[in-house]
């Protein structure tokens, strides 16, 4: 078998080898089946009962409540910019935008074609390095609900605990830390996620939404991007991403399997700690981009003395055996994106790498 | 290994075994890449070449122009019955559309959000069972475009040849019958289909689109649902299904290998003879759905002399292992989904099973 590297794309990213190794030995016929899982109807039993059981272990895992509905959507997170406004901002037409990072900005740029955007909060100017803080939040009290990005991929900033906003629905954009830990699904009114951070393969967006919102969803808006539409077929109303979503059901049994989100919190905060340290004690050679308290568990920023040490880093450390470290050009430097399935080994071995390479171009 | 079925399905449906296969053995190291391609991200050179190549396959086995744009989006067909008249509707706002189904229904109902539309034709007064004589296509002049469904999944009708619509655009929703034969793509301004019949799994909606139609589209449209910006972005706008293009990639190389879609047709011919001549030598215990003329070679619905026969039909050819027998319910009875992947040898035991199930409940 071919030699498989430590893989530290931002997304689509690492996902457990376990689930990949039992979806790669179920592909040609699933057990029962008679056929691959890529063949099958998505209006068969089979299929119903494996989205059943990936809906529950999302509900499980997050300890979700009746209240709520699962949807697992096509489009990603970038046409829910577009569906949250368009069923969630009438009748008042206004909705609350804290911008963290790229990712907001385009929530926001979708949501004006739709209504009126207050920017409760930015960042912006000291290049998102930092998430906002609560007395920076300037909140609309009529507002139709608040969205924020929970996790900055490519500034690596991460909120820590939900931005307060008393009774207006939360709306959060979770692509990047989704899972990471167990969180407070009550406090929000929705919550999406693109599946290829933490949850599975491209090509499925998870949206976590309270029945109550349904009713501002209104009947004029085309039909597939109309949560009701979504919501009354149980996400078959079209062909899902049928793949996707059994990738979802295995990737969830296999996070109940390790113990759960507390589990995989206390494994994400040792990992992070690690990098983090090497970074903090690296006398200022490595030097992280996001604020020390803004800093995020999933991704690490940080910049090296000098473009050419950058670029002669990457090239060592993929040799080295790493991939996808390479920093997104709004930030530049070096970037290590270490979702749940990233293992600790890998982190312990890039930390050594890290300070022999300091050692030898310090 | 456990056995296979004889798999039937309209959708998701049968793909090839060697496909299947093939993307087995690379699923948990694809090589070269040093990792799973469900955990590639889809700005790496290794993706580039993926998708490249999954657009060059479809371009050589259609023989298309580079006056065409290949786009793979998501959403599936139900979101282009929405995005083909947002972009293509303005500014004359009305558009023909030919009703010979479910789906054109549905597709009628999103352009009705958009402008007017004109009923060019439509066989629903006859259920379907037959597609319209060119003398009943009634069509405006000044329309932005005509629409029509070349392959009707749930009736077993087919286009034998497009539409005559004049300088009018052509656009097609070919999702259940697309490389079933080589058409002449330069007749068509825009050709979309779903990916789970004949072009791999669900989440991928494959559009064939002229670029000269790119001027229609506003840039008031929400970005993810405006043509312009998946064509300026190469389909990357977003984190596109790339599970679900590298299996089209697999798919497009192995009907190459089969001698293209000239091949393709001739035994999608000889299946469908097969299966038609079993129903009309029975004496009229199997009778077709669709008019001779309007049959479909994708999807061949009959039924039996009664509904109880049916049942019994069906519990018995599930036992002797065929799935996906089941006709929808606008019709009822039988439909066999015989799509390219599906053996011919599968077709001769069907036949087999017919004339033995005729000879004992006859």
């Amino acid at each position: 078998m071919e030699k498989r590297v430590f893989n530290l794309n931002a997304g689509p990213a690492i996902l457990p080898e376990e689930v990949i190794k039992e979806a790669q030995e179920q592909l040609f016929t699933l057990p029962g089946a008679g056929m691959s899982i890529l063949e099958m109807s998505h209006r068969s039993k089979k299929f119903d009962e494996i989205l059943l059981s990936a809906k529950n272990g999302i509900k499980s895992l997050l300890d979700i409540s009746d209240d709520y509905e699962i949807l697992f959507l096509q489009g990603g997170a970038s046409l829910q910019f577009s569906m949250v406004p368009l069923n969630l901002m009438p009748p008042k037409n206004k909705a609350d935008y804290i911008v963290t990072g790229s990712w907001s900005k385009k929530a926001v740029k979708e949501a004006k074609r739709v209504g009126t955007v207050n920017i409760a909060a930015s960042t912006e100017s000291e290049n998102f390095k930092r998430i906002p803080k609560p007395e920076e939040i300037k909140l609309d009290p009529d507002s139709a609900y608040v969205h924020f990005t929970s996790n900055n991929t490519i500034y690596g900033t991460q909120w820590h605990a939900e931005p307060q906003v008393g009774n207006l629905p939360l709306v959060c954009d979770a692509s990047s830390d989704i899972l990471f830990k167990k969180i407070d699904v009550s406090k929000y009114a929705l919550i999406y996620a693109g599946a290829q951070k933490n949850i599975g393969p491209s090509g499925v967006v998870l949206v976590i939404l309270r029945k109550d919102l349904l009713e501002r969803s209104s009947d004029s808006l085309h039909t597939m991007l109309n949560y009701k539409t979504h919501v009354e077929n149980n996400s078959l109303y079209n062909t899902p991403n049928t793949f996707g979503i059994y990738m979802i059901d295995l990737v969830a049994k296999h996070l109940v399997k390790k113990g759960g989100l507390d589990a995989m919190y206390k494994t994400n905060l040792e990992k992070a700690k690690l990098l983090y340290d090497c970074i903090d004690s690296s006398d200022g050679y490595y030097k992280g981009h996001a604020e020390k308290d803004s800093r995020s568990l999933m991704n690490v920023t940080f910049r090296l003395p000098s473009e050419e040490l950058e670029k002669k880093f990457i090239d060592e450390v993929t040799k080295a055996g790493f991939v996808g470290l390479k920093g997104h050009r709004s930030v530049g430097g070096l970037r290590a994106s270490i979702y749940n399935a990233f293992p600790l080994l890998g982190i312990q071995e890039l930390v050594k790498f890290m300070i022999e390479f300091k050692a030898k171009n310090g």
